[in-house]
Formats: structure tokens, sequence, C-alpha cells
């Protein structure tokens, strides 16, 4: 890898594009780029045939987003975020990439690809720059868990990991939220395998041979790449749950060196990216709630498990679709633009 | 102790008391023994004054719901449940007992008294006959993991057991119930410390000085005292979902003695109060939606842990007014006075 330079080219502001920009994670990323620092010219939405015409809002003015085409190519561009899952990445990235445009794709297509870096920005955010133009956006519940293991293995080591998931519908997109909203008057599902209200579903994403989910795999395969750790001890359980917004996690940390819960707590602290809240003698914990339009990674009920002389349990709390997508992308983007305005 | 007989009482049948019968649990308990092979001859039902007169229905008869008082010492009772928290059986259990009735209490307050066996009927049945006339049924999340791990411990032995639940509302009783639907409608919330609808709340009874909470105790104190394994490895993480019924746990159990998935899953199935659901090629997996009315354990998602050499992860769903407390409570009864009718 040679490494990815935009230098030259930004004189007169970023030409960026979204596609998928009526998705979930298409509308929250075109909030994130309003508020982010990104010195952005041009804005063009994309999206499927069915959004052809739809007009969304950009900094207060009216964005009208296009039928996905060639047109894309129409003019060049310099930043181009794909949430559109995996087909139109296959179709598109390499083209995007190949006219100069640092493209930063939300599918799992290339987490695993070793050529294309896997960045959180408080994680490895370093690595995105021996890119060669396509940068993957990890999987929502990776990104949480990565954010708090981060400096935890940074200070500590890691030994083993386990985690059980608690996902919001919103990750499975608009079609998810229908089915829970439509599950509350008893209407059937058409997006999850089996009716999400009132119950909770241990089923994301496909099954593979292994008789895992490709939701725990890429918790699993996507934190090893993260962290630079290609044999990191991990498990996962990844649950759907009926919560309309904000993944939870309950993780089983086992330290390489034990150490004190204050110094647990220290480590987590260093991380901009995590915000603690744990106080059982105030009865504070995060939950959804507190998460939910927030970017950080929201800490609690860190304590130790006495079932290991080096082990912690702790709650994870993040908005999926802000912290887990959008922020993310968007904190990528920035690295590359950010300090040339 | 010198254990229980009821061997010369029951001739005409068993006069039987439910104390807090106007509750979740008592009303399922009424319904368990109109369909158990208990020779009952007589039920006498008490509650807290504001239910006293109410109707419920035993076999097809009214019966009325008396204000506890000492009413309940006026004729001799053979057998009764106690389901009205600790305060109550802290004033009635030890008087209950001396009059000769065998008592099953619902509460934690017994759960961890060493001469007071803490019993599931399929887990350690021969330990209720070391009563000295008081038994006490175990927390409901602790009844489904201890149904499952019994088996795996006979056959393999347990090294290291990490639960995260997700307990359903009934679990905290008809006030938890209205705190969900009344949350589906904009209502705050009256039981729990915050709104559980569309969020999950990793705090369930109170906090310890451990950091940890009540629940998460019980599971950990309960599970070694049924288990008869005082110093076994154990953590947990309890948090309540917006689910109506029953409870599901994430399980990740390490095994002192490493087995192949088939021998784990046998191992299982050795046990009679266990429905194994679990079919990745068929989308199969136990959900709230299968054990809802259901006396069984359901066990599904298992598969090996590769992070150890000897772990595995399943999914644990049972109806916990049911099989975590009403089911169990009467198979303790009929421990004593099945064979004799």
């Amino acid at each position: 890898m040679t490494g990815f330079s935009f230098n030259a080219k930004i004189r007169g502001g970023l030409k960026v594009a979204i596609i998928g920009a009526t998705g979930l994670v298409g509308r929250t990323l075109i909030k994130e780029l309003e508020r982010s620092s990104l010195p952005l010219s041009e804005l063009f939405l994309y999206a499927s045939e069915k959004s052809d015409g739809a007009i969304l809002e950009f900094k207060g003015k009216a964005c009208v987003v296009k039928k996905l085409s060639n047109e894309l190519f129409s003019s060049p561009l310099d930043l181009a975020f794909l949430c559109a899952g995996k087909a139109v990445a296959r179709e598109y990235a390499a083209r995007l990439v190949k006219s100069g445009c640092l493209t930063i794709d939300n599918s799992s297509l290339f987490r695993n690809v070793k050529t294309v870096p896997l960045v959180i920005p408080e994680v490895n955010g370093e690595e995105a720059f021996l890119s060669n133009g396509l940068i993957a956006n990890p999987n929502c519940s990776t990104i949480q868990l990565c954010t708090a293991l981060k400096p935890l293995s940074d200070a500590f080591g890691l030994k083993r990991v386990i985690v059980s998931t608690y996902q919001a519908v919103s990750g499975a997109g608009q079609k998810g939220i229908s089915d829970l909203k439509n599950g509350e008057i008893g209407l059937p599902p058409k997006k999850f395998p089996r009716p999400v209200y009132s119950d909770c579903i241990p089923h994301i994403d496909d099954f593979t041979h292994l008789l895992y989910t490709k939701e725990e795999e890429k918790i699993i395969n996507e934190t090893r790449k993260l962290l630079s750790l290609k044999d990191l001890k991990i498990t996962a359980t990844a649950v759907r749950v009926p919560v309309y917004n904000c993944h939870a996690e309950s993780v089983n940390v086992e330290l390489k060196n034990p150490c004190r819960r204050t110094d647990f707590i220290a480590a987590l602290n260093r991380s901009s990216a995590i915000r603690i809240v744990d106080d059982a003698s105030l009865i504070l914990y995060p939950t959804a709630r507190d998460a939910n339009g927030k970017r950080e990674v929201f800490v609690g009920r860190i304590r130790r498990d006495y079932s290991s002389s080096s082990a912690f349990n702790m709650w994870l709390v993040a908005d999926n679709l802000l912290r887990g997508a959008a922020s993310n992308a968007v904190g990528i983007a920035e690295l590359f633009f950010k300090e040339q305005r």
C-alpha cells in the first residue's frame, strides 16, 4: 500500500457524495456532515430508484436525491460515503477509488480485506493513512465494543472477551423500525425472522457453517482487525431486542494484567470517545435513553468479575446510527480533510 | 436436620394455602395446582387487604380470597405456598412450619440459609427431603440457568460460567407489566427506575456493596447452592428488557472436560426439564414466544466458543412465572405428596 494523499485536491472545497442517502444511516450522515468541520462545497445525494427525486435538507437547503447511476462519475468527487449495502459497494467502490475519490464504505464487503483499512478514528485512526483510497467503516456493534476495548488493551492487555449484545431495531434500517412499530399494534413482521415486539431474537444476519451468525462473526473478526490482535480470544452472542435505537452490550473482559477498578476506569477515561456513567449509590448507569443522539460510547456497571483474578464486567451503550455508523464515517473523513481548511 | 415426613397426614386429601394468591405468581400457581397430581381437598387463598373478598377460580369453582391474618392457622394446613415477598415470609414461614405444614417460600429470604433446602426438582430434588418443613423456591432466572447447568456439571464439570440475562417485566409482577404497557402509550414508569419501554435496564433489585445487583448475586449464590458447588466460578449481568413474559439468558459455560457439541447436547437432553430448539439450517432457536405458557427450559444457539478449548455458548428461554416460579414450587410439593394418592 502506498497511502493516499489529498493535499492538492480540496482548494475550493470538497465535493461529497452520499450513496444510500435516504436510509437511516444516510440521513444521519447528512446531519453529521452539517455539523462536521469538513470544508464541504457540494453534496450529491444518491439512492435507489424508488427515492429518485426525493428532497432532503442539508444546511437549510433542499437537496434532490438522484437515482444511483454512472452520473455519479460525471464530475470528480473528493469524498464518497457508501451506505447502500454490499451489492452497491461491489459495483461502485473500486470505480470511485480509481476516480481519485476517498471512499468510505459502511457495508461489510471490504472489512476483512487485508489491504483495506478498517478504522475507528479514536482506536486506530493512523491506519486510515495506509489506505489506497478505500476505507471500511466497522459494524455498529463492533465500533462501540472496540472503542471500550482499545484503552483496556493498551493499558492491561486483553486475555479473553465475551460479549452479549442487546441490539436496537434501527440497526436493521427503516424496515426494522416498522417491524417493531407494527408489532405494537399486532401486525406480523416483514424484516425480522419473527416478531421482535415483546421478544428478543438471538439471530442477526445469516447463520454461518460454524453456527454463529454473521453479526457475531463481524464482532469477532472486526475486533481482531481493529485492535491488531489477530489471535484475540473473543466470542459473541448477538441479540435483537425491542428497542428502537441504541445498542447495548454486556461485556466480560479478562485482562492480561490484573488491575483495580479505579485503574480500569482511568484507562477507559483516556479515550475521548467514552463517557462513563457509573455510580451505584446514585442509581446511575447508561441506557439507550442516555445514548440516543450522542456520539460517545457510554460505559457503566463496571465491576470486578470475581470468577477470575483479572476480569471485569461492563455495560456499553451507544447510538448505533450515530456513533456506530455516521459519526464514525465522518470522523474518518475528518482525519484527512480537517486540518486543511 | 431430621427430615420431614407427611406419610400420616394426607388421608382425606391435602389442605393447601396460597399466600399472595392474587399476584402473578399466585395466579399462575392456582392454575398449576389445577393440573397437578397433588391430592388436594381444600384450597385457601390469602392476599393483602386490598384483595380481601376477591374471587378467583379453582377447578371451575369460585374461591374467595381472604386478607392474610392468623385465620391462616385456624385449621391445620398440609401445604402452604408463600408468594408474597420477604416481609410476609418473615412473619409466617416459621409458624406454618411449626404447625406441621410443608411450606414452600418463593421469596429470597431463606434461599441462602444453610438449613433450608433450595430446590429445583429436576436438579436436586433429593435435597427437599432434608427439610424441616421449609423449602425455598429459587429465583426465576436461577431456575432456568441451573436446569441447564446441572446436566452439564454432571457430565463434564463446570470451570466458569458467565451469564447475561434478558428478563421480562412480568418478573416484577403486575406493576412491571403495567410499566411496559403504560410506556407504550407514553406514560412514565412507576415500578422500574426508568422507562423499560424501548430500553434495556441493567438493574434488577437493589445494588450491593460489591456493585452487583441483588438479582445478579441471587444468580451467583443460588446457583452455587443448587449445584452444590460452593466455589463455582460464575458471574452475571441481569438486565430488564421490554418483553412481557419469559426470561432469556445468554450463557457462556467453560467446562472442566472438553466435549463435542453432540455430547454437550446429549447431556442437556438427559434432563426431562429441557427442550432443545436448535437448528441453524431451519432458523430454529427458542424465544419468549416459544416458552410462554410452557414448563420446559428451552435451549438453543448451542455452539463452541472458540476462545477456549472447552467452552460453549447457549441461549436459554423459560416462562419465568411458570418454570421459574409456580411450576417449580408445585414440583417440590409433588416430590412429597405425589405417590401417596
